[in-house]
């Protein structure tokens, strides 16, 4: 049966997020980690975001079952009277820490123009974009970036050494969606090669390498040897930098060090998360209102020209989604979700 | 006669800068725009980067002859309490406001952790490098954007709407040369394709569209239409994010705006720039040393499998010319730089 014949199931959209907090709790989360793992699956789902939806929880439940993860550790927040927040996660799931430290880094990205939340010991598995996307709710720019495991190949090498390193950035559009994009620097997201992995599906070409340093289109080879970064060097140099930022720059892993420290293969990485705000009143001395309409002379000059935005199929999903009060998934990950709580 | 083939002419470094500093002020740069733009051009023509080093006096000279710009305007820098430091170039080029406002980004770095300097009312020409490698040579990791003029059609459009948009990172590596890139987000530098059309030479497929909409390999039709961004959708993506950041954000012009600004063709660029400064010392809670130790595990793991780091080749001719002393030049381009003091 091929992926657009697929069965679909009905989920109203409480039943997303308490589907997920059962699972989650059923795994051994405390309630609080359910609650904010929960949230982003449910944000993503909502935006028809399979890879990074419900889906997930297979790997929340690794991850529990074969990983060092703590599912009931408190997060520390600290912030000094620098521009930095460091919320260390305790060797949970990173979305607690964030949301635990989400107030405070608005309120000094306001207070100096800019600031960083420097996440540590974390367990990572979720999409970048809810997490710029409420900071852009908050009239901030946001950019943040993540390794993972070393999976992705240098430009000109043969083997993992850097993550799928995404990267995702907001910018807040007054009465409309936020200009967001949220891309891993591997020329093909991990999720997709294991979704295409399920369906049977072969991935394009030049995404990866087998574990000879081959080029491969079997996502199992794939899986087995290493992705390649997208854009070629400047691809590699972006995601090399992405490394830095969210390992050494904040005293956490690299994506080589992801794998040891995570547990048994197919846990979630382990590592650091690097978020940036950045205050338009403040840069831009009170000009916000110009400058937002200059903004919107970019966007109706790309749109114009019939280019697309990024984000856009999200944003429809999520009309769409609010609007008729269910999402649809596909049958047999229902099945195998419910499985999880056998 | 092939790129390969081309007549050199010597040049000892002294006589670079020296060359440099006499075509500005006989265009009319007051001396301290005339030696902080010397400065830049030695530092880019010192590491044989041939587009932005000598080259770009051309750029200078019409931008002084046919530019709305101003060559002896001072500089006016505002440090408020935040972490952002504005540097109004009035109208100038954005070398010498640059180079005044560096020392106070870098101490606001190490104060508040991160720190960025916002350079309003610039003509800009220069490499980004020579300003983030100062800041990775103080211990920072630094990070710059601009826009340019709007040569670059988004992914999926026909026309140009973003600029080359250039973004740098520079990562200090204690006792070595930093990780240091600098990449235009458009498929190829604007000033390669300028390289190529004096030189002759055809264009990679891919890299451009002509004023149709349709794929070109001829540099002069390519400068008629509009070139492509790197990574597909990915790269279009990543210039739009510096459109921003380097635009709006900062109260100051899209690629879009920047060519009526600036004057009659062939001026450089009129905008702003973002540079932003990170200090791992800060981030990191004072663990540096084993940070550093985990990048160089890094970097030793890209290179141990035969991949390259970016701007090696840039160091290479660096430690070469520092040694011999002298650079080379294409004769041609030694005797039109004369020619502009006729």
């Amino acid at each position: 049966m091929s992926q657009t014949e697929e069965a679909k199931t009905v989920l109203p959209l409480d039943e997303v997020r308490a589907l997920a907090e059962r699972v989650l709790e059923h795994c051994g989360y405390a309630s609080a980690h359910a609650d904010a793992i929960s949230d982003m699956l449910y944000r993503c789902q909502l935006d028809d975001c399979q890879s990074h939806g419900l889906f997930r929880l297979f790997m929340c439940a690794t991850t529990m079952k074969d990983g060092k993860i703590d599912g009931a550790a408190t997060p520390v927040i600290d912030s000094s009277d620098t521009a930095i927040i460091r919320a260390d996660a305790r060797d949970a799931m990173s979305l607690l820490a964030v949301r635990d430290a989400m107030p405070e880094l608005i309120s000094k990205a306001r207070r100096f123009g800019m600031a960083a939340l420097a996440v540590n010991n974390c367990f990572h598995f979720s999409a970048l974009w809810p997490e710029v996307e409420e900071l852009s709710a908050a009239g901030l720019a946001g950019l943040s970036m993540v390794p993972s495991h070393s999976w992705v190949a240098p430009a000109g090498g043969t083997k993992g050494t850097l993550g799928t390193n995404p990267i995702a950035f907001s910018w807040p559009r007054r009465g409309k969606d936020p200009f967001t994009f949220d891309f891993a620097t591997s020329g093909f997201a991990r999720g997709e090669i294991e979704l295409h992995k399920r369906a049977g599906k072969p991935l394009p070409e030049g995404v990866a390498i087998d574990r000879n340093g081959q080029p491969t289109c079997d996502p199992e080879a794939a899986l087995d040897g290493a992705m390649l970064t997208f854009g070629g060097h400047k691809g590699s140099a972006l995601s090399i930098m992405i490394e830095l930022m969210a390992g050494p720059l904040i005293d956490d892993l690299i994506s080589l060090e992801s794998e040891a420290a995570a547990g048994r293969p197919g846990c979630a990485p382990y590592h650091g998360q690097i978020i940036l705000a950045f205050d338009p009143e403040k840069f831009s001395g009170g000009r916000v209102a110009v400058n937002d309409e200059r903004a919107e002379r970019l966007f109706a000059d790309i749109i114009g020209q019939g280019a697309r935005l990024p984000s856009q199929r999200r944003f429809a999903a999520r009309a769409r989604n609010l609007a008729r009060g269910y999402v649809e998934i596909p049958t047999a990950l229902h099945r195998d979700l419910l499985a999880l709580m056998d």
